[in-house]
């Protein structure tokens, strides 16, 4: 296909395309929708059993995504292309790749890939797994085998392939701006679609009038309920989408907050959720009329390379052969293929180990398209062994003559030997009768054989998948299995596939595959074709290109890590390049930047040695350097958008001062029971004027602590946080300083979010810390007031994260702080909206104090030892932490079990007494007990630390001796009451002494 | 293409056909739109100048057609496509026939027939004139040329065609069900939107919530305002759908009254308006960027034949040659054909004659594709001529002498000639100067030429178009010229044509066109094809055919006359024959049936010869006896479609008693400040109360006037009157009947609308009567009451009608009626919803009459006449108009001219008097006036019929020789005051005879 493609021929070719393979084509739906996939074609088809291949154009609407027209590939509507395949064919890359071909791409002169990408939607209770196919570097395709929709678990699984139209033109065409794509011969996209782009933009981010459309979104729904209750599914659908694209509506107008988000996503998923059941029923009680249809759709299984003959493992059964595992895979997420590794690492070893298999040094390699197991040389046998097992004790086994028992013969019967053939051992301490069974090696071909699909399946993924009707799980679909031993195929079957001797090459370059002879050839052939399947030398090559690129650019050399780690999983055949960008681009802050080219383009920035970016970047293609000018130039008008993007929001935002924004947040909804966002930032104040005496902040320090906290969440409504949330506090402190504000204010704003991860730093400063601790109390207290506490898994709102930060910072800062009184402040700040109750207080401090503990047993602190503190002290982090220190360094001395048991002891005898008695020193008899009156005195009189475990042991110390001599010279229950009351007030006193400090009952061995 | 075609296939072919055409092509709106004309590639698109090509596929939602799935032909969604061409290719006709070539429709096998269908929009203030396309009687096509949208005029006019697929995939297919419809190899339309259907059907009549609707409905259009005021159109529109749809749901819930209908129009069209206003002003500021694409454009003019060589007139001039004349069209509407006949016949013989061109018979000839003048012999050149001009009188042109003075040598000069060729001739009772010029004659030939064009542009239609950038208006687009005079075209250039010697034949026939070298041949070549130019004896054809085929029946052999002339105007080559249906729908009534096969299909019923109807009809196909079976197949698929459409709404219907819909005419809204259609019910039972005694309706006849009145809108939401209003009243009966209600009661509700239109008749029983003027006398008062009365030409609640219809029942039914009266027991049952004022009591009254005034100047009173007794009894209809009789007959004796100046003598010298004077009879004096005044009380004494004229000057005619006497013998105006009261006062006694009677002052010659 010479000519480049308009864009409605290449929606024709498209829909060609599919129709001839098998797939019904549909038209886009009359409603606004985010997605193809909200198309009932798509949601509803998904579910229940039948069989359902469909394609069809959707002109998908998400008015946050609408950039006035001027954004090249950012529009509030774009054109999608979606396919459903239902079951998965066994070839779905395949089929798609094919169809990229179909529309005029060259794959050699394009870096294509599949990068993860797993989506969800909450509105829709739906989710899967899969990638963004990129086309050097630019998303071009969503692909997901959909897991799960309204709530439900799909059987069989579809394949969802969903194309971004303009993105596939714009390259074929060579126009990398929306307006300048061809639509037919005479129109672009921008003659026809910029008008609307410009004003949807206007209406969505400006003019939608918020209280209208609030109102619209509620009949929407009691309509899309009453439809349910009437059990109509697609009029029920129809207003779910009303909901959907109205809430994006109000989004888009940064009405929501994030309370009232979860909320109404809940509302929508759960209408989702019933009208999806309502269908299945409907389905159900029709007895599924397409499953018949489905014998007509020709089957497409994976074409399998027949089994070459095996010859009987007898007459090879004693040479060392070579063993080469390839499990293929669609592309693996590289968080997964690391664990794939790790697990094989471990799990093949000892599986040849415990099958008695002798072998070579085993090596565990791969790349996200395949993990390899390859072991030099393996016996082709098992080892012979001996198997020995228990039976009945010999005195059960032999009667007094020594003659076998019932017991032992139907032991040895069981057993399959004769009972004479039992010995005597001696197991664990005694002697049994033993059966010793000598096994044969069995070989190894025909034990591999079984298990080997044990071996796969015992690999583990946090998020696996589903794919087709074995209904295995594993991280991607695998799709063929290569299993030799020596020149022998291990014959095998999992997830519907049949192990055989061929393997696959890199994409796109031929040959497509391989028979592999033996294992030599195998690597040899993926050598050749530029494949690095040592993960490590992967590693290696791309660190030394990336380095190599940045010398030659007198760059600095250091390379971020984790980007690096994760470079290395998602190409087989690395090659870096380098791509520039507008300079001007640099006038960005350096954290959006480095965001937009690490987080969404996993490219390597470029740095002067004085720390600056250049307008640079680094990125590794899955290929060799073919055609690398036009995939440079891709990746290049990928970045320039993304830039433009950010410089867009930017600069809207900068029209106003931060201060200015205030109002607007009025707009965003925290959470419908606790008000706006702006009502939570003047809570937040009330809080810190409070916070700041409590804590004697210098006067400055308050002063940037109060307006700091006044802007706080201003930053939440700017266009380049609601684009890019993870930027919240960063653009804060970069508006705050355009807009005129002091340095120090503008630390507080990006800080008080601090921790935001866990491991994260602490606000440096105390303005930063107040405002965090401030919103933390108010959120704490705000939703444990309204019932929005954290249940079971779930804590829709992060409090427990809330919960984790507030300890943590009071704990780094070393700042002494009563949680009670926190919360206490919080309730004044509440007290015109909502009552945060005394019970409430407790209970949300119970919540943050269980926080803390497990802050603490996280940092490896001893349960009892963190138990028996914050039994005392958990109301204030920071000096509780101290006493945990303390304690645990006196619980590590070697004279503490002669401490604690002197402590016990006067701890044991009194806690039962329900009455508080009072000491009589005249009363006191043996001089025992007058000693320890006088120690008692003593030791009260010692000036200790609050909380201070070091204070109450150094204090407590030298009473030890003169407690257990009491206890020798008196015996403390004493028939006269005087007498008996009088010591155990004496020993309540010594009891005391710990209060407030710890409660050392919780110890192990109190 | 041998294989049918599967749905999915079809709309590809569509999609490359029209992108092969140059046509854009765009997606569905993503908006619930009733028709592909709304989405904004349309509607939008229409305005301006600037050239626009596009074709997209439209689902298009039109809730009152959901049939849950069961009728084959009508769902709630149908899959439109929609093609726009801007401007006018030239051969919009064709290049759609060649697209259903394109998709595998042989129009041999077929009849394809454009039946006029002109198309509005009053939500979207656009109008179109055109066709629906016929498929063997089903419509498979609307084809418009878009005049107006946005209420705007269009220049360039865009034409539309928009194809109904289902309707052409099923006979394509050979289906008769959409669920058969295959929409790929493996699944039907019925398989994938079944479902659908059954579920919006149920949904939209049954369960949708009326009040959250209007809601919705309050909230779009604000939101729409807000988007307009800000000028954004897009988002405008959008809104402006959504009203449209929620509009459509609300109506097919039957929540929309007559009187909101129209409000809610009203507004939407003023929204449309606005937007489109907006629009073109974008448009304009951007100076219409798509105007300089037309360059690109290849132009499409219709192929010309090139003009043979006209030998030069002169050789020719003497001798006499046929004149043919065809003006070629795309196909004219039956009543525009019918009147362009008529005109041609006047004006065509007129024109020659005016030109002197002498000529033999003139035929007037014509079908709906082309108008034709010929005759047979026309002189090749005029006639010479004398022109006579009048100059200046002879008395002004020469001086005493003799001698031509300065103003007629002027005259002279100005007409070419010498002064002394000047004569004198009697004109117009003077003498004048007269120049005689002697005109020689032109050739034929070249008049012709010039005068052509005149007489095309003198056909004057009720509803012309334009189509191209000549801006002609005419009844349907010119498509060709043909015009011949021997074997010479008249060169003339018209429309954007140049006429030629080219026709074309009956469509689908070979050849498709021929070059006419003489008028025979022309003709010859029409009679080949079958075509009868001659309407005469095409309409004798078909009536033959029909009495034939009914006749083979043993049918009755009358024929619809309205319908036989509209027929003859559809066809060029008629060709009857009979389709039967299911015999089963004889159950239908008749009237639905009848409705449905003439109204909607232009069938013929077959009836026996007792009246009752055959399971059969005539229908006449344009073209001849070939495949006419498949013809038939497909004509018999669609009436066994619409009376299973009509059989689902009455079975549907019946299942309740007609008084169990009472309770949803509360839904109904008549008007939003007048109530639902209940509450008019319940005022129009209230009238007829006070009515049924005022009339002296008998006991019975008072029941059952007050049964139907409680009844007679109920019929009003069942199914088959929402779906055709025609037959309201008519159903009412019927379901009365099948309710078990009396035959009178069923009477009445059929008959209460009499008279539906003009020259119907009036209701037969008082029931009826009364009813009926009630409803109106309602109507009439409430709407004025509420500030709804017609203003200038509007008026949208059909008031006029309303007004009319009430005064002819009474005159029919020749019952004296005070219409004050009746406006006040309106009055008295519209109290508890609004006042209805004296002062808007009179100004409808006035109204009523000023209708009145204009139903008796329709039946030809005289103007003076009419005048002189509505002035005195409009208040009575049918009063005045015995009255009015009465004074016609007066007004024609031969005494007249003595009667009426004595009674005007009287009048006259009275009239200014602002006194009423009293008659002192001793004050007379002299015997003239002693004799009047005892005239006067022998005349006051006579016993009068109220109003009657007769009875007026019955006893008036005595008074005359006294009253003249009077005059002779005495001086009125006396200098004595006492005297001159006294005869002043028995003056207005005579003058005041004709109080209630008439106001003969406004009487001509008074």
């Amino acid at each position: 296909m010479d000519k480049p493609q308009n864009f409605q021929s290449l929606i024709m070719n498209l829909q060609h395309f599919w129709a001839d393979q098998g797939c019904l084509i549909w038209q886009p739906y009359y409603s606004q929708v985010g997605a193809g996939t909200m198309n009932p074609a798509t949601f509803l088809r998904v579910l229940g059993p039948e069989p359902w291949k469909v394609a069809y154009v959707e002109p998908s609407v998400r008015p946050d995504d609408g950039r006035y027209g001027e954004n090249p590939y950012r529009f509030q509507q774009h054109y999608q292309f979606q396919v459903i395949l239902k079951p998965d064919p066994g070839n779905p890359q395949e089929l798609y790749l094919n169809s990229l071909k179909a529309i005029g791409i060259d794959p050699h002169k394009h870096d294509i890939r599949f990068v993860e990408d797993n989506w969800d939607s909450p509105a829709l209770g739906a989710w899967g797994l899969g990638w963004e196919v990129w086309l050097d570097g630019q998303e071009i395709t969503q692909f997901t085998y959909f897991q799960q929709a309204g709530g439900f678990v799909l059987d069989p699984v579809s394949v969802e392939i969903t194309y971004g139209l303009e993105r596939i033109a714009m390259p074929l065409q060579g126009n990398y701006h929306f307006r300048d794509l061809k639509w037919n011969d005479e129109f672009t996209d921008g003659d026809v679609n910029y008008q609307a782009e410009s004003e949807h933009s206007k209406y969505y981010f400006e003019i939608a009038d918020v209280n209208r459309l609030r109102q619209m979104y509620d009949l929407f729904e009691k309509e899309a309920n009453l439809a349910l209750s009437n059990g109509l599914v697609l009029p029920a659908h129809d207003y779910i989408l009303k909901c959907s694209h109205t809430f994006n509506i109000l989004d888009t107008r940064g009405a929501i907050g994030v309370t009232e988000r979860q909320a109404l996503f809940s509302r929508m998923r759960d209408l989702a959720h019933r009208n999806a059941e309502v269908y299945l029923n409907q389905r159900q009680s029709l007895e599924y009329p397409w499953l018949n249809k489905n014998k007509t759709v020709r089957a497409q299984p994976e074409p399998q390379p027949s089994s070459p003959k095996t010859t009987s493992g007898s007459d090879l059964s004693t040479v060392d052969q070579s063993l080469l595992i390839e499990i293929g895979t669609e592309e693996l997420p590289a968080a997964d293929l690391n664990t794939a590794l790790e697990q094989l690492t471990k799990s093949a070893p000892a599986l040849l180990d415990e099958l008695h298999l002798k072998h070579s040094e085993i090596k565990i390699l791969g790349t996200p398209r395949r993990l390899v197991i390859f072991a030099d040389k393996v016996a082709s046998c098992q080892e012979d062994s001996v198997q020995i097992i228990k039976g009945p004790s010999v005195s059960r086994g032999l009667d007094e003559s020594g003659k076998p028992t019932p017991a032992a013969e139907g032991f040895a019967r069981g057993k399959g030997i004769p009972v004479e053939k039992l010995t005597k051992k001696t197991l664990e301490g005694g002697e049994y009768l033993v059966a010793e069974l000598h096994l044969k090696g069995q070989p190894t071909l025909e034990i591999l054989s079984t298990e080997l699909p044990k071996l796969i399946a015992g690999l583990h993924f946090d998020k696996p998948m589903r794919w087709n009707s074995s209904n295995v799980a594993f991280s991607r679909p695998i799709r063929w299995l290569l299993a030799l031993l020596g020149e022998q195929v291990i014959p095998f079957e999992y997830a519907g596939l049949i192990s055989g001797n061929s393997t696959r090459g890199l994409r796109f370059h031929n040959p497509e595959s391989l028979i592999v002879k033996k294992a030599q050839d195998y690597f040899a052939f993926l050598d050749g074709q530029g494949i690095q399947l040592d993960p490590l030398k992967r590693k290696n090559s791309i660190s030394e290109q990336v380095i190599q690129l940045n010398k030659s650019e007198l760059a600095e050399e250091t390379l971020d890590a984790g980007l690096l780690d994760e470079v290395t999983n998602l190409v087989e055949a690395p090659t870096a390049l380098i791509g520039s960008f507008d300079k001007t681009h640099l006038n960005l802050p350096d954290e959006v930047l480095v965001s937009v080219m690490k987080k969404h383009q996993r490219y390597f920035p470029m740095r002067k040695p004085d720390g600056s970016l250049l307008p640079r970047f680094i990125t590794i293609r899955n290929g060799d350097r073919q055609f690398i000018e036009s995939v440079t130039y891709g990746n290049e008008q990928v970045i320039q958008a993304r830039f433009a993007d950010a410089n867009f929001f930017i600069s809207q935002d900068i029209q106003q001062k931060l201060g200015d924004f205030l109002p607007r947040l009025k707009t965003l909804t925290f959470h419908l029971k606790l008000g706006s966002m702006l009502d939570k930032t003047n809570r937040i104040s009330a809080i810190v004027e409070k916070l700041s005496d409590l804590l004697k902040l210098s006067d400055s320090e308050k002063v940037t602590a109060l307006r700091a906290a006044e802007l706080c969440k201003a930053d939440l409504v700017t266009h380049m946080v609601t684009e890019m949330t993870p930027l919240q506090g960063i653009m804060g402190r970069y508006y705050a300083l355009k807009s005129g504000e002091s340095k120090a204010v503008g630390q507080a704003i990006e800080e008080y979010y601090y921790p935001r991860f866990s491991g994260d730093k602490s606000p440096s400063t105390k303005a930063g810390l107040v405002v965090g601790i401030a919103d933390r109390l108010d959120s704490l207290a705000g939703l444990f007031a309204v019932g929005s506490a954290p249940t079971g898994t779930k804590d829709p709102f992060g409090l427990r994260r809330s919960a984790i930060g507030l300890v943590q910072n009071l704990i780094n800062a070393e700042i002494d702080f009563n949680l009670s009184q926190g919360l206490e402040f919080a309730a004044q700040a509440l007290s015109k909206t909502v009552s945060f109750t005394p019970e409430q207080q407790k209970v949300s401090l119970t919540f943050i104090i269980s926080r803390l503990e497990n802050v603490l047993l996280d940092q490896s602190y001893i349960y009892d030892v963190v138990a028996a503190i914050l039994a005392e002290q958990g109301n204030n982090p920071s000096q509780a932490f101290q006493a945990i220190k303390q304690l645990t360094d006196w619980v590590k001395r070697p004279d503490w079990n002669t401490i604690l048991p002197a402590y016990a002891r006067c701890v044991r005898i009194t806690r039962d007494q329900k009455t508080r008695f009072s000491v009589e020193p005249d009363g006191f008899v043996d001089p025992s007990e007058k000693e320890l009156a006088a120690a008692v005195k003593t030791a009260q009189a010692i000036q200790r630390k609050v909380g201070s475990v070091d204070d109450l042991f150094n204090a407590f110390m030298p009473m030890i001796p003169v407690i257990n001599r009491f206890f020798e010279g008196v015996m403390v229950m004493a028939e006269d009451q005087t007498l008996r009351q009088n010591r155990l007030g004496l020993l309540q006193q010594v009891a005391e002494m710990a209060k407030g400090v710890a409660d050392f009952s919780k110890l192990e061995g109190f």
